[in-house]
This record gives C-alpha cells, sequence and structure tokens, in this order.
C-alpha cells in the first residue's frame, strides 16, 4: 500500500520568523495519526500570512508533491494578515460550502467568536483542501467534524483510499 | 386557475444516454404532487453533466416556459464532472445562500458526506432555481426542508399564489 | 473614553420618501443601547433601496465617519429591490459568512422563510458592516445572536474597546 502524502500548511508570520514554536502544525498531525489507520506521512511547509507564499505552497502540495489532501492551520480570521481563505479560493477551482458551514457550526458550541472564521475548503484538481483555525484546542475539533466525508470526498476526487479508525473517526461512503 | 409550470431537471451523463432509469425527477414530482395542492404541470428536462446543456436548459425553463420555479436533480457533489452548481450560479442573478445551508444541515442529520454537496439556489428574473441532490431519498428530505419557504419567495418575485397541504408543507406567508 | 460612533442604516424605498416611519433603525439602535455600557452613538442613515445609494452610506460611515461597525436593516430579501447585499458584498474587502449563517439559522427557529434572507457580513478597511433583516422583531434576534463576537472582531481590526452589559451580551475575547 503506498504511503499517501498529505499536506500540512502551518500559516503564521511569528511561527515563519521563528519567534514561536508551530503548534498548529503538530496538532493536525497528532489528529491525522489518531484518525488515519492507512498509510500516509505529513509534507510540512511553514509560512508567513503572505497570500502569494500561501497560494504557493498549496499548489506545490496539490500539483508537485501530489497530495490528495492539504489541510492549512491560521489565517482565517479578520484581522488584516489574516490571508488563507484569500489564498485558498484562489488557488481552488470548485468550494465546497459545507466544510466551513459545518466547522463553524461545530465551534460555535465552544465560542462565539467561531462566525469569526472564514476558513473555507475547495477542490484543485485532485486535491482537497481544507482550512482549520489556528488554534490547536480548535484542530481537532474540526477536523473530527468534517472527516468522517473525507475518504469519500478523495474517491471521487480520484485519490487513493484512506481508511480510518471506526472507533475514532467512521469514514462514510454511500452505496454507488 | 392557470396550471403553473415548474421546471424539473434531471443532470446525469448516464441517464441522458439511457444507461440507466431517471429516478431523481421522478422523485421531485412525486414531492411536489406530495405537496402542492393548486394545480400545476412538470416541465422535464434530462440533459447529461455539461454546463452549457445545464445553463441552456435552465434559461429555456425560466425565459421561455416561464417556470416560476425550477428543480434540479444532480451534479451538486465534488467530482469532476459535477457543474450543477455552476451552471445555476452562471444563470442567476442573485444567489439564497440559506437554502444550501438548511439543505446540507438537514441531510447532515442522515449522512456526514452531506458537506459535500455543493447546491445553490438563486433568481433569475421572476424564477426560483433550487439544486437538490442527486439521491432520491435525499430530495424528498430537502424539498421539504425548504419548500415552506417557496410559495412566499416566488410571491416576492411577483409569480403565481403555490398553495400547498398544510398536513405536508406548512407554507409560510409573513404578514405584508 | 471617546464616544464611538456606529453607523444605522436604514434601507427602505417607503421609509425614504417619508411614506411611513423607520421602524428599523430605531430598533438597531434600542437593541445596541441595550447591550453596550462603553460610549456610543448613532450615525443614522435612512436611504431607497438603490444599489448605489446604499454603497455611498456604507462607505461615508466606514471612511469619513470612522465608525467601526456598521449595521443596516431591509432590502436583504429576494425580491427585485432588495439589494443591501450586493451593496454590501460590493464595498466590502472581505466577507464574514459565519455571520449570514448564524443569523439564519437563528430566525429559521422562529420562521422558514428566513432561508430567503441574503445578508452578510464584511469588512472594510477597518470597518465591520453588517446587514440585519428588516422586521424589527428579527433585527434583536439577530443581533443579539452575533453581538458577542463584535467587540472581538472590532478589536482584530483595529478599532476602539467596546464593553457590553454582561446580564445582556456577553462579549467573548479569547485570551491572545
Amino acid at each position: 500500500m503506498a504511503v499517501v502524502p498529505i499536506g500540512v500548511v502551518t500559516v503564521s508570520d511569528r511561527a515563519s520568523r521563528g519567534e514561536y514554536r508551530d503548534l498548529g502544525g503538530p496538532a493536525i498531525e497528532a489528529a491525522l495519526a489518531r484518525i488515519l489507520t492507512s498509510p500516509w506521512r505529513a509534507e510540512r511547509r511553514l509560512v508567513a500570512d503572505e497570500q502569494a507564499l500561501i497560494e504557493a505552497a498549496l499548489c506545490d502540495l496539490a500539483d508537485v508533491a501530489a497530495c490528495p489532501l492539504v489541510v492549512t492551520t491560521g489565517g482565517t480570521g479578520p484581522a488584516p494578515r489574516d490571508v488563507t481563505p484569500e489564498a485558498t479560493m484562489a488557488v481552488c477551482e470548485r468550494l465546497l460550502p459545507g466544510f466551513g458551514e459545518l466547522m463553524r457550526a461545530v465551534s460555535l458550541r465552544a465560542v462565539p467568536t467561531a462566525i469569526l472564521s472564514r476558513q473555507v475548503a475547495g477542490t484543485r484538481g485532485g486535491c482537497l483542501i481544507v482550512n482549520l483555525p489556528g488554534k490547536p484546542s480548535a484542530i481537532a475539533e474540526c477536523l473530527d467534524a468534517v472527516f468522517p466525508a473525507i475518504p469519500y470526498c478523495i474517491d471521487l476526487l480520484g485519490g487513493p483510499f484512506l481508511e480510518t479508525d471506526p472507533a475514532v473517526c467512521r469514514a462514510f461512503r454511500p452505496k454507488a
């Protein structure tokens, strides 16, 4: 079974300058390690909150590293430096609004500021790109909420067959 | 009382080639027959998953057949051939995001892959266009969820007065 | 403590012609008076349902009157004259879809026609613009739902520190 590369992109000015340790990327990897039982490896990127840099990282992961899934953390709020959704929308051919709707609804149970998150998801060729919030605690919550739909989405995009631990995440594949 | 034409558009490569029977269109008609008590008739179209063909069908139903309501089934997922939302967005002057949000929320109670549906609704002149999923079971569920708002929407667009069976669907019209 | 100007925009053909009394603007001011404990004053505008006029009012309030928050009422439905979301989208640099999602979800508990509201929120420079429905009863309901996130949003945009009455609205500011 081939090892599936999964893009893990931390978007943060301060972490990219080494001013503090990236906590978001490792939180994504911990969540994926918990969820997935089929072989995978992280393709890590750490970029500043610059739209052009984020777009370049996403395109590289989708087009060159051939990741069927790229997950980002950071840069989804309303602050002027937050441009991760803009970068994601710019490189995706189509958006999947249900991801953002569900993640905001889930986060809203914890904090009323969940409505400030502009996180999106979309596809670029055979790659699904999903924005997650910046806070490590919200990362697992959001990824757990949407992950049951991700393996089937990747099937539809012609990608590899991802398997999950049903005790953690019950991936759903409708009968064709 | 004039018989109101309602567009029923099945979008499916295989059904349009006759490779299998269209189940979505009849499911929409069955749901409408259950809901509506005022006279109506279906204006049926069966098209392949080609954006130009879907757009042509929608424009014909809205502009020539003068349907105040057009309902589609199929082509709303993330697969490369799914282009019904793109066609709908291209021919609508304005979108009504609340339809997609509610339909995804309702479908999500049944299947976690509901977030993969990119279904939209919008208006083209006096016509309301609503995308429904492809699966017959999800069609009734989604149409039942949004239909209480549809007669008033058509009122606001200057269209005919639709009446529903209150035991099935309680159409809501706010006092002006 | 400086008095913060908050834009209150009523969009209504009939109210702007003096054919009936503006009820939406005063309903917004009553809700803000209930919620806020820090000093503020209303910057009022009353405009017809014309996209160019609405855009001009929003730009004036954001750019000249330097309001960190502008709230509109009216013009968010699907009727041909309803263009408040179009005007808001035209003047905002970025949209915050969570506001519309939450306000529609809250309104949906009261009326099924909530899905017809196309209300949006977004930012223009340091100003947060939020569309509310036209009906006075829905105004308080929607503003109460989203206000807990507004002071922190304005913090992130570099604006003044708004304080709320915790018995009415518990503004949430995550620890940095």
